[in-house]
């Protein structure tokens, strides 16, 4: 080890906690007057990947997988979070997280910045199982945090069914294992007025 | 899998969110003026676990001390976040903790909760070479965000120089290659006053 290569380490650890700061569109279950930030959001979609592999269409590298859902939103720190919902801020996301990942993973030694940048293009891509499985459990949390907090965030925005449909075919793609459940909570959201079909 | 199976990881899922109401002493580096909560802290201790752990004394097994990092503190949804310094809140720290991991973990399908029960365990237990480490990025963290704000916590609780060491004896012990980065760090907080020895 050289001074050097920890002293990259600490830098680009210290720069992710800006992530702490990133606050996303849904509001937490436990305290729905707060939304959520990218970095707990990482932690708990972590957490998802750790308890819900078994039910990846293809096996997954457990721990490939996990990782992935560690770094998948640091890029945020420099792009933002982009709501999925929003066309206008979609139109420079690719770009935006791009210069993202190579500030923020450039920060540390050149054999982990590889690492770090390859899972994520990985992640983005949404080619590989873990990538695939990935991308479903970050489709998935939000339906569970409307579906606790009653739809909070969908009727503060104006989302509906139809609007809806197109997000979470992310899920039925990417892992039918949980697509049932997915389905269900998302009618069961209709029939208790979660989720209007209309405003 | 069974419908039963996936609705106990479900209700687990959604029990932990509770884990963002849940706030530590620590305050951010980049939100100096917002204290931490336990699950941003676990995710920026898996974080540290991912980047550091070439640095550990013995060689880890990364999947596992990643895991470990990701549940050391979900027993605190409810035991809630034991301050370090506080002789009082030590005394029923353990059987508080023991309970909550006993009722959380439980919520699992049985072979899960095993698993994450053992692991809490072993991380308590600070004996396998991944609970060394894991407890050593623990400790090391609040001294990084101490010094990147200016102190800002020692401060407000009065800590001194001399409580500390005892504390982060824990890094010297338990990952050696960073006690020395870790004291300089100390020396440099005390020499620009940020940890008095006295107040």
């Amino acid at each position: 080890m050289t001074e050097d290569r920890l002293s990259k380490q600490i830098e680009f650890l210290v720069e992710i906690d800006k992530l702490k700061t990133v606050f996303r569109n849904a509001f937490l279950i436990a305290d729905s007057d707060r939304r959520e930030n990218s970095a707990e959001h990482s932690w708990h979609t972590a957490m998802m990947a750790f308890i819900l592999e078994e039910h990846a269409q293809t096996q997954v590298d457990s721990p490939r997988l996990i990782k992935m859902m560690l770094i998948h939103d640091i890029i945020e720190v420099d792009a933002g979070d982009t709501n999925i919902y929003d066309a206008h801020a979609a139109m420079d996301k690719v770009s935006r997280e791009q210069r993202g990942a190579e500030r923020i993973f450039g920060l540390l030694p050149h054999d982990q910045r590889q690492e770090l940048f390859e899972l994520w293009e990985e992640y983005e891509k949404g080619i590989t199982p873990e990538a695939k499985f990935a991308r479903a459990m970050d489709r998935l949390i939000p339906l569970i945090y409307n579906y606790y907090t009653q739809g909070k965030r969908w009727k503060e925005d104006g989302i509906t069914y139809a609007m809806v449909l197109p997000v979470y075919q992310e899920i039925k793609e990417n892992c039918p294992a949980l697509w049932e459940f997915a389905l269900s909570m998302i009618n069961e959201c209709v029939s208790k007025g979660y989720l209007p079909e209309h405003y």
